[in-house]
């Protein structure tokens, strides 16, 4: 594991994933508190634990909360694949240089992105996904010329 | 390879993982059988291969389905984020106790936030979901000691 | 990581997880093209942004697109699995022609999972579904075998 450690390519993913899945625990919280604000319980058994008394739970998410959790969704469709796709570039022999510009790039994006889906700014909250989505392109090439 | 398999602290995780695997998989069985229960197809072409003759596609979840979707969703937040977590934090130097303690809690908290859900059991569900995330929270904050 | 470069299974994963990667990437690109053709946004800023002039935010989401975001459900629930299951297969000392089997079994089924769930092919899409599945359970099971 130490040679794995002294790898500055593991250690600028690795960082770079911390920061993420912060990102990603603090959007179920900022969903949560969503649904606290506005009463929008799901399940009944939310509604009465965690309603005021006489909550009811509603058939569908309120609009506050439907918006919070699509970006949690965006972020499902994005993060994991950058977890898996860095740290295979990484194994398969990222440059340090490279591993800085494509993890840490994507990881501003991704919160940068969540930033412009609260304040419901577009085009910046596209501009952030794709540059993602870019980054993980470029990380899938390398894999690609690393392996074969 | 070998080196790595001498690791007591990447043992314990892939087991933990072997866990949530298969329970993950059996919350997508869980669904269809929901599904299948009810008969609530939204695709056509569902309705019209494992439905009972005559029976239509929905436009929208049954209730009893969009539950069983509910639990794979909360899944999906957490666990992809511990495989990513949990492996850097073992690539990164942890201790056999600690992969022991965080991960082993991390997978008893999913398993049984899994079962809480299906009984509708708060608050012991919402104690699972903080439980897990915390686990999680701890593993990230010993990446960035380990790796700064 | 030399050493793991010169492991043919992590290589045969690493192609793999490069194939799916790109395709998840390809079906949010498909998802956006379906919103993009109805004009179905969610989101008002969409509308403003993306949408013809006049364009308003839809309160559900149009059947195509909602048919688009089940086809990357669906991936989201496999395909990080996956990624991490793959991941600790290999680490845990998966042969190259396990790895050549299951990894590649996986990723031509989860490719035409997608394909099937365009054209709305059943049962072909369950088969592929289930083909999947079934590789994800068997690398778990190797994983278990090679830790124990």
């Amino acid at each position: 594991m130490e040679v794995l450690l002294e790898n500055p390519a593991l250690r600028i993913y690795a960082l770079c994933s911390a920061v993420l899945g912060v990102k990603m625990l603090a959007s179920a919280v900022y969903t949560g508190t969503r649904r606290q604000k506005v009463g929008g319980f799901i399940n009944p058994e939310d509604a009465n634990t965690f309603g005021q008394p006489g909550a009811v739970a509603k058939s569908e998410e309120a609009p506050e909360v439907a918006h919070a959790l699509r970006i949690q969704r965006n972020d499902l469709e994005n993060i994991p694949l950058f977890f898996a796709v860095g740290l295979i570039y990484v194994l398969t022999g990222a440059a340090p240089v490279g591993a800085a510009v494509f993890c840490g790039v994507f990881t501003l994006a991704r919160v940068a992105h969540t930033i412009a889906y609260i304040r419901r700014a577009q085009p910046a909250r596209a501009i952030c996904f794709v540059t993602g989505a870019l980054c993980t392109l470029v990380m899938i090439f390398r894999i690609v010329v690393n392996v074969l």
